[in-house]
């Protein structure tokens, strides 16, 4: 399915919240954090339940935001359940070029390429092939040669951001990664503010109530550089974490 | 403290979701919910933690919103936590007059007016005085000749809301009713969608954390007639409840 067209103010509204290399000082990635979230801050309506929140003028625009990332992060948890495609659809001639490399969260190895919609698009030159970040000493499960995996130490708190980051940076050359869930993943480097780069933020106007997958923090955080841009039945939310609110 | 002037694109914004006689043919008042959220759908960092999530502005729309209703409703544990005036200070010669008069959910008369905010401000002629709802056959803890109190039957569930309404209708010539919380009696009216007209949320650009109170209703929302505004830090989306979406 075609996407609808881009809303004019967009490129505007999120160049200063794009990846930007003169921001970045380090050897690490530009880290943008994106998803799309009910109001009462769900992504999905329940685990392993693909939800419609965002309205599709919101939905090119994460197209748009994968125009501008070399890689776009997720844990094996959402590409299991939503079997996503991950790619940029923004001009239907350069789909694989466009396309941000998917980066998948994988330490028990629940994902298969294999049979996957991120394979379906590979295999026909609509979109990148995927790196996996598994356990250090793990056996490959799903064995794949157009699959590279990553093995990272891997402890009580998952693997170490860092770690992934600066691997992408260095053997993938990638400059920027946007981050598109799930709600672990997100929790998780919410608590990371010195790694995130950007906030974009999607809110639909929808409640998915509260055995819904949550996005919420361990701890209050402020935020800066904050603006909004309001569309049809969505709005959306630019800033840059400032810090925690202890 | 006076208020910041009130934004210009207000008035017409909120038009279509202010009271309006016309829309009611019950003898109902109209209901407007109406709350601030932080991005993950905390009311407050905590319990009993008085927290600010809304910029100045769009504090004045809520005095704004309080000049449209007759009464302002709220619960017992965020009214013991926060001591809030519930006056409305948009036309500083006009507070008493202006104000809706306060309505107190405290079926466990766990609030005392004496010595709060709400009898300061009645006392300096700045606010109204209170209706405060409380159980069937209940002794009046803290009788006080400035409080109406209202006996309601009280089951597992809590107050019938219709009880509520009708009685504030019938007995005190309520036509509109603001709901300003706490979470509590938020989720339980997110879930009567016939008894609310109008829902109009600021969403204040911060996190409050898994910690904090939050508002979701026990199950999916489905929305309509959704409109969005767009503040300095805030969004406020106003809408009405389409359906339970179960």
């Amino acid at each position: 399915m075609s996407l609808t067209p881009l809303r004019k103010e967009f490129p505007l509204f999120l160049k200063p919240y794009l990846p930007n290399e003169s921001i970045r000082t380090d050897d690490r990635p530009f880290i943008t954090l994106t998803y799309a979230q009910s109001l009462d801050s769900r992504i999905s309506k329940g685990k392993g339940i693909r939800t419609t929140i965002s309205h599709l003028e919101t939905k090119t625009m994460t197209h748009y935001l994968r125009l501008h990332h070399d890689g776009i992060l997720i844990g094996s948890g959402t590409i299991t359940a939503d079997n996503p495609g991950l790619n940029c659809k923004i001009d239907e001639e350069k789909i694989q070029m466009n396309s941000p490399r998917p980066i998948i969260i994988d330490p028990n190895q629940n994902w298969n390429f294999k049979d996957s919609k991120i394979e379906e698009l590979y295999l026909k030159n609509q979109g990148k092939s995927p790196i996996v970040f598994i356990k250090e000493n793990a056996d490959i499960k799903y064995p794949n040669e157009n699959v590279n995996y990553e093995r990272l130490k891997f402890n009580k708190d998952g693997f170490n951001w860092i770690d992934i980051f600066e691997l992408l940076s260095k053997k993938y050359q990638m400059k920027s990664i946007m981050i598109e869930g799930g709600a672990n993943v997100i929790n998780r480097l919410l608590m990371k503010p010195e790694l995130i780069d950007s906030l974009i933020i999607t809110i639909g106007s929808v409640y998915l109530g509260k055995n819904g997958v949550e996005v919420s923090p361990s701890k209050a955080l402020k935020l800066k550089d904050v603006n909004w841009w309001k569309g049809t039945t969505d709005s959306v939310m630019c800033a840059r974490i400032d810090s925690i609110d202890d």
